[in-house]
């Protein structure tokens, strides 16, 4: 493709090689892309998510954005891999001392939703998953992929998986409740009075067989 | 307004007041538009549902619907007040013996979403809730005086209606992770199994001090 004309020159062209400028190809346009792909999912969703303003919050040309990524779907699909890349140090949380580990696991995950700039993308994600059949096919994949796996290779109960999709569904539901439908008074609780009642929960979920 | 042509005629005229036939309007005709407008938020969502749209499908005209309910909102209101009916008897599971409350309230939920007729009004007004504004507004003013309240007064906790969400957000966690997201292995688990679990966290939320 046609590199732009802005942005530096990088010295005589290879024969045969268009120039490439930092501004229109190369890691950093990636880099923007993902980065604007998780902003416009964040802020519209994903069904008034297109290719073109991704494209178009990214500076780049949409082609490019099928370059790297290929559909709309494969876009979200890296997108939410960055947006849930904290999420999924929770298993980390898990690990180390079997004591307390649903205390952390439910803070971690609160920690990550308390925080104004990793709450919307996350949130957003949930929102896609709920309102969007390929939203939810990607995010299912990814979790049980990713996520899921590796939190039941650390579990010593029967069913881990089983167990981790009941954590998980507890935590997201207040999540639900809290931050989206803003419900009172869960909605002004303090994290750690929520923590003192789901932590043992966790816990239990994760631990006890 | 002016009645349809159709229908019975219902004896002599009234001096002033046109012949009403119950097929354009009346009580026949009130019920008709909220079990229309039931199915068209179950089946749209609040954001792609209208009101011409109800009036379509309750066979009456568009100035009806605004006549018995007003608003978009206010139909939408009347019309999750008979989605969420079947739920709103939920603190009724908690009479009665503490014991084996949390399972009974746990079983009641999963109850109404395991039934393939309740179980899609009850999803689409909770996507509703989760990507709309006005619709999370409704549904959280209806919850916090219906149902939390009731619950609430027979709760003998403290910050009981803390607890009561707290209770409500697993369950609607575990309903988006297993109904809409469609995980597995939560999808195709047996109630039974998720109550087995589930019941005494939702017992400690609703029962212990």
């Amino acid at each position: 493709m046609t590199p732009a004309a802005s942005g530096p020159a990088t010295g005589p062209r290879k024969r045969g090689r268009p120039a490439r400028t930092s501004a229109s190809e190369g890691p950093a346009a990636r880099d923007r892309i993902l980065t604007a792909a998780r902003g416009e999912f964040a802020a519209r969703g994903y069904d008034k998510t297109s290719i073109r303003g991704i494209a178009k919050a990214a500076e780049v040309d949409p082609a490019l954005v099928h370059h790297y990524f290929g559909t709309k779907e494969q876009v979200f699909e890296a997108a939410i891999e960055l947006i849930l890349a904290p999420a999924m140090g929770t298993p980390d949380a898990v690990h180390g001392s079997r004591e307390g580990a649903g205390e952390r696991m439910a803070r971690y995950m609160f920690g990550i939703w308390e925080n104004p700039v990793s709450r919307p993308p996350m949130l957003a994600v949930m929102r896609s998953a709920l309102t969007n059949e390929t939203a939810a096919a990607v995010l299912r994949g990814m979790i049980e992929r990713r996520v899921l796996l590796r939190m039941a290779g650390e579990l010593d109960v029967p069913s881990p998986e089983f167990r981790a999709q009941l954590a998980a569904g507890h935590l997201i539901g207040i999540a639900m409740l809290r931050y989206v439908i803003r419900m009172e008074p869960i909605a002004s609780a303090a994290v750690d009075d929520i923590v003192a009642m789901v932590g043992p929960t966790i816990q239990r979920y994760l631990t006890e067989s």
